[in-house]
C-alpha cells in the first residue's frame, strides 16, 4: 500500500493551509474531507479580518481558498475518516470508501461535537458503528438504528435498508426525509445508548428502541472516537505550540483545538502543523540513512 | 492622558492581522510602527502558501495587508517603541517621539535581534541607549557612538551631532553613508561594551573608542530590552495558547514567538493575541461594574 507522508483529514482554513504548506515543503499528502471545503466557512456572512481579504463573504473565501489549493496541486480525496490507528512509525487510517497509510497525520475536523451520547464511547465497535458503508453488511437480517446529523446520512440509511431488516431512522436536522420505503423515521431526540456486553437499544425522549446496532453518523467524529488515547483538554484535543498531539506523529489543528473560532487562526495552525509534521518527517528520514 | 485599551508595536502580519481584530472588537487601539508594514514582507520574492492569496509577491502582499488595515480605520503611528514599563494594571509606553498608555500590549516586532552586544544590557540606561531623538540632550559636548542597522539611523546621527563633541558612526549595512561633516564613519565590526559604573568604551574588531554613550539603533529593540522582566524561551518571547507571556496584560505574536516565520502564522497568532487582550480588558470592566 502506498504511505503518504502527511494525512490530513479536513478541508477548512486548517486542512487547506496544511495542504498548501505541505505541498510547498515536497511531501506527498492525502487530503480526506469534503471537496467543497468547510459549510461553515460557506455559511459565513462577511468576515472583517482575515488580513488581506477585507470585507469577504464566505461564499467567496470558500471560492478562494479551494482555488488556490487547486492552483497549488492539492487534490482532495472526498472521503469521511472513520478510525486512526497509531501503529509503531505511521498511522493506518480508515474512510468510509477504503483504507490508507501516512507516517504523520493532522486533525483538522473543525470543531468537535459538543457531547457524545451516554453509552457511546463505552459501545464503540459493540454495537455502536461511525460508518454504515463499513459496517452494514454486519446488520444482516437484523435491527439497526441511524442517528443523522444532515441530510447526507439518508443515503447511508438506504444502503443500511438492503441488509438490515429493520431501520429506525432519527434525523437531528429540520427538512423533509427522503429515505426508502420501510425506514421507520422517528422526529425523537436521542438520549443514550444502552446494553451490557454490546448495544442492545437506544433510548430517546419518547421512547427505547431494541436494536442489534446503532450508527452515529454526524459531519465529523469526536476526535477521541477517531484516534484512540487521544488526550483532550476539556472538548478540545490537547496540542502544544507546535500543534503536536500526545500522540507521536498525529498533530491536529483549526477549531478542534479550541477557541477562538477564528478563520486566520485556523489557517496559521495549520501552516505550523504541517511544519512540524514535515520536520519530523525529514528527522526520520535522516536517521534512516544515518 | 489617554489609555488606549490595546497598544499594539509592530506593524508586520502579526500586527496588522490584531489591529483588525481588536477593531472589529470595538477596542481602542494605538499602532506603533513603520507605516510601510514591514520591509522583511515587502522585500518576499512569492508567497505560496498564505490561503487565499495564492502566489503573491512580497510588494503585492504588503499593498493589500495595508489596505485591508485601511479600511478598517487602523492608523499607523510612525512611531519606534523604546520601553514598556508594566505598571499596576496599565503600561507606559515611551518610543522616539513621546509617551504613552494602554492598558495591555501585544508585541509584534519581528524577529527578535539575534545578540545583544556584550556589555549591552548590563550598561543599558547606564551609557547605553535605544533612542538618540530621546538621548542626544544628555550628550552635550561629549563622544558618543552609533551602531546603525539600517540608513534610517542616519537622520538620528546627524541630530545627536548637535549636541555631541564627537560622533562615531559604525553602519551595520552596506552602500554610502550619509551624514554631516564632522561624523567619523567606522567601517568595523562592533563587539562589545566595556566600563565599569556606567559604559566608557566601544570595542571593534579593529579598535576601542573611548565614549560617553553608545546607541544601539536596530531596526527592532531586544524583547527583554523593550520589556523589563520579560521572560524569554531561548530567543524567543515565551507565550502560551492564548499568546500570554508571563507579564499579565501583555501579550506576543509572529516572528518574536519562534519558528516557524511564516506569514499565516504570525497573522494567525496576532488574531489569538488580539481577542485574548480584548478579553482580559472586557473581564475587568465587568469586575469594575460588579
Amino acid at each position: 500500500m502506498q504511505r503518504f507522508d502527511i494525512a490530513i483529514i479536513g478541508t477548512g482554513p486548517a486542512g487547506l493551509e496544511a495542504a498548501l504548506t505541505a505541498k510547498a515543503r515536497n511531501k506527498n499528502i492525502l487530503v480526506l474531507g469534503s471537496a467543497t471545503s468547510s459549510e461553515k466557512v460557506r455559511k459565513a456572512h462577511s468576515i472583517m479580518n482575515y488580513l488581506g481579504l477585507p470585507a469577504i463573504s464566505g461564499a467567496d473565501m470558500q471560492k478562494r481558498f479551494l482555488g488556490h489549493a487547486q492552483e497549488m496541486g492539492v487534490e482532495i480525496c472526498d472521503e469521511k475518516a472513520t478510525m486512526v490507528f497509531p501503529q509503531t512509525d505511521y498511522f493506518s487510517l480508515q474512510t468510509d470508501k477504503g483504507f490508507y497509510e501516512a507516517q504523520t497525520v493532522i486533525l483538522a475536523t473543525g470543531m468537535a461535537p459538543s457531547n457524545t451520547y451516554p453509552g457511546e464511547e463505552e459501545f464503540l465497535g459493540r454495537g455502536v458503528s461511525y460508518c454504515a458503508t463499513c459496517d452494514a453488511a454486519l446488520y444482516r437480517g437484523k435491527t439497526a438504528a441511524i442517528i443523522a446529523a444532515s441530510p447526507d446520512e439518508e443515503a447511508e440509511a438506504d444502503f443500511l435498508a438492503e441488509f438490515a431488516e429493520k431501520v429506525h431512522y432519527f434525523p437531528l436536522y429540520k427538512g423533509e426525509v427522503q429515505v426508502k420505503e420501510g425506514i421507520e423515521v422517528h422526529r425523537e431526540r436521542p438520549q443514550g445508548i444502552v446494553g451490557q456486553m454490546k448495544a442492545t437499544a437506544l433510548q430517546t425522549d419518547a421512547a427505547s428502541y431494541e436494536v442489534d446496532g446503532i450508527f452515529v453518523l454526524r459531519e465529523s467524529v469526536a476526535p477521541t472516537s477517531l484516534v484512540p488515547g487521544l488526550q483532550m483538554d476539556g472538548n478540545h484535543v490537547a496540542v502544544d505550540r507546535s500543534m503536536a498531539t500526545n500522540v507521536v506523529g498525529l498533530f491536529a489543528a483549526g477549531d478542534i483545538t479550541g477557541a477562538p473560532y477564528q478563520y486566520i487562526k485556523s489557517a496559521g495552525e495549520g501552516n505550523v502543523a504541517a511544519l512540524s509534521a514535515a520536520s519530523l518527517i525529514d528527522a526520520r528520514n535522516r536517521a534512516r540513512q544515518a
